[in-house]
């Protein structure tokens, strides 16, 4: 039994960028060091090198060194570089491409160039290296998307999802789901094919089964996006609260340097500030905002409302208020922020700050007080001077992301393409859940499932636009 | 006939930090890019990269890899890297060198470096592989030097340079003139042994015309320094002047940006500010500076007597004036100036600023009316605002620097220290020409050659200190 045209191709022409050129790039950091790395791909790369550069061992051309080996020689009298060659097919693009390793002056690389485009090479655009790689089936797209990530993967989890991806485990993942479902139809459109004669080849029973448990699967997936975003982005930390309550001093302390501006009168902080922190491999970004408090003051007014805009976007919101404000005063400023919050992907977390100037029984008693509805656990009196609970603050933090739970081979969605996709495709799937139940006919089955098919077939590029190529590749580096 | 005793040594124990260990660095420039580079020297490269690299063929050891070979596999579950190996003794420092080219995500890169510090390597010293490289006696101390140069070249000209430097044209050079020196010791002390029978086997006259070819030629490279230094460090132009003559908008107009604050208020540019701009291949710094006006704003005070410092250090200082000021206050200034410059090292310009405002026979009898002890061509009336005869005082700027004279294997001096060395070999060289001269004897001869000798091999290291390595090598970046 045959699929039937299930092998998808592009839906536009081949995307635009491609050409069957020669392109060349640094590929190595911009700036100056020891070593840059300047590359080209494509037909001509070894010719073109050949032009420039004059071997130490004389006659011991580019076009005739072997897969995988190096020389040393100089380019135009003006460096000494090593070169590297890799051959079609069995280079990272699929193509011939050539590695040449100078001296990291910026001249010299600019220099080395400037002098293989006017050999014939085109400099590279953003991720063409890897765009080409993908366009000659040596990897697919979310591989290739995996490349952007491991470049900026920043933790040890970030590098270990983009890691896995690059190595083709989500693909793995999803090419098992698609040929599942691809059994799926082909007994669904086998049953088409024979539709005069009113066969069942589909065990209806047996279809649901198979359908819950791809639905299940694919569910997991999408719900572990919200940790794989937390740990590609980071999380960011809304610090908020009435002026003068210490918030920059929190900052301070949680970034232990002092790049907030902290004073003693009302309105010093007027920017928003945004601090990166790694806590146990997860990325948090704390924004110091401007206080809440009213005022007449045009630039903190600003502020403000830029406060606000914060708050929308921060996963968790921290609401730093003194130990000795009255609770009615609390409650207010902490109803106000809730009335805005999202509780399904947002949470508050109350600040008691100052507690330095409190003895334990005043805290205590302050805290059984205050009726707020939100977790006991989230209220925290801290004191940000005297570094006092921080660490109880940052482990309130950690637990918000649960990252422990991550096993070394499981899928992390970390991806929003990925995410829409997986999500689009769980909602034809869940139509056709639907649709095996109530008997719909064969063929609206196999239409929801080519359609489910379809966005799984998106993340692995086994369908594409040149929208979605352009999309992924313009936010890579040049050189990659 | 045998030199005697003329294999020069090392003046000290071996370098103090050379060990036999592995050392290892990120050899790429700092930063996030597609690719970088960690490398590794030392005799067990081959064995600490094989305890964390897992090959994509199976049991391709590292350790067993040939010269020149670059082979795929994954570093400890975090990444797909190229390994290039150069087995000693036919690598860059004479020992097994390993290059890991992994993803450019800082993460990866401090990861991998971690991981060899783990196993057994050591975080390679600035230089420190060049450093290898000299003390293996790959390259000489001068082509170890020329490495560090090459790297912060930035202009074609300091390019070639330090390229002929590196590969050891400035060392063969040199490498002449001591064998010259040493066929003249080797006949004066042929003469000392046999002292008892006094013979003369050197004609004192043949000796006097190869000292003085010798003089000459190192006469020619200690001249070559200031047009070496200045394209390597860039000649510095002070433009100094009363305020509000225009300074800044020369400024601007010269680097077409507007870095330097102009207005119209007087004192308003108080700090020295440079800008580095590369005009036909040679790198002028200008330096902006505060007025001379006299004045009690204490701020503007320091600006002044920054002003001075700023002169002293200036290979051009351009005096801006108005062309409508008066002729005694232009010859004030001027002359105020021309009393703390160097007239062999240093030069003065007048800029008659303003010449829009003034119609052309007014601007020649001005020039005609001046009276200055400087060169009529380096009184130049512009006017910056409109972009008036700017080319000329570029013209005279680059003329001050003839460098069209270079020719392509010509050794220019471009190294302080090898400035001083033969400074100092040509003062002993001297003094062997007036001892030939007065009939001085062999024996004192042969001792003054012999001081010329040792400064000569100081540039190339035959002779070489602790303090001159850690002097050299301090400079250079980590990973070259």
């Amino acid at each position: 039994m045959k699929h039937k045209d299930l092998n998808i191709i592009s839906t536009s022409s081949p995307c635009e960028i491609l050409h069957n050129d020669t392109i060349c790039a640094i590929s190595t950091p911009s700036g100056i060091g020891a070593i840059a790395i300047v590359r080209l791909t494509g037909e001509d790369s070894l010719e073109i090198v050949d032009k420039i550069f004059t071997p130490r061992k004389k006659g011991q051309r580019i076009k005739e060194q072997a897969h995988s080996t190096i020389q040393l020689g100089i380019i135009n009298n003006f460096d000494e570089v090593l070169v590297s060659v890799f051959r079609a097919p069995h280079s990272f693009t699929g193509e011939n491409i050539v590695e040449i390793s100078c001296h990291g002056s910026q001249y010299i690389q600019q220099q080395i160039v400037q002098q293989l485009i006017s050999n014939g090479c085109r400099l590279a655009l953003p991720g063409e290296f890897t765009l080409r790689a993908f366009l000659n089936g040596k990897i697919d797209l979310s591989q290739a998307e995996a490349v952007a990530d491991i470049i900026a993967s920043k933790t040890e989890t970030a590098n270990r999802i983009a890691f896995q991806q690059m190595r083709g485990g989500f693909s793995t993942e999803l090419g098992t789901l698609r040929n599942r479902m691809l059994d799926f139809i082909s007994l669904i459109e086998l049953e088409l094919d024979f539709s005069e004669e009113d066969v069942e080849f589909a065990d209806r029973n047996q279809l649901l089964l198979l359908i819950k448990e791809i639905i299940e699967h694919i569910q997991k997936l999408v719900d572990s996006f919200s940790l794989g975003n937390a740990i590609k982005n980071g999380i960011p930390v809304a610090i908020v609260g009435n002026t003068n309550t210490g918030k920059s001093t929190l900052l301070n302390r949680l970034i232990n340097e002092e790049r907030a501006i902290v004073s003693d009168f009302h309105g010093t902080t007027r920017d928003a500030i945004e601090e990166v922190m790694n806590i146990d491999g997860i990325i948090f970004r704390f924004i110091d905002t401007a206080g809440i408090r009213a005022t007449e003051d045009k630039i903190e007014k600003i502020g403000i409302s830029i406060t606000f805009n914060k708050i929308k976007k921060a996963s968790i919101v921290a609401l730093v208020v003194e130990i000795f404000d009255d609770n009615s005063k609390i409650t207010k400023e902490a109803d106000e922020i809730l009335k805005i919050l999202d509780p399904q992907h947002q949470k508050l977390i109350i600040l008691l700050n100052k507690t330095d100037l409190a003895d334990d029984f005043e805290i205590e008693e302050k805290i059984s007080k205050l009726k707020l509805p939100i977790n006991k656990n989230d209220i925290i009196p801290i004191s940000a001077k005297n570094n006092i609970n921080i660490d109880k603050l940052i482990s309130n933090l950690l637990n918000s992301v649960n990252n422990s739970t991550i096993g070394v081979n499981e899928t992390i969605v970390s991806n929003l393409r990925h995410y829409e996709a997986l999500t689009n495709a769980l909602i034809s799937l869940k139509r056709v859940e639907t649709e095996i139940i109530n008997g719909t006919s064969g063929d609206l089955l196999s239409q929801d499932i080519r359609e489910a098919l379809h966005f799984i077939g998106s993340i692995t590029g086994d369908i594409f636009t040149d929208d979605i190529l352009e999309n992924i590749f313009k936010n890579f580096c040049i050189g990659k």
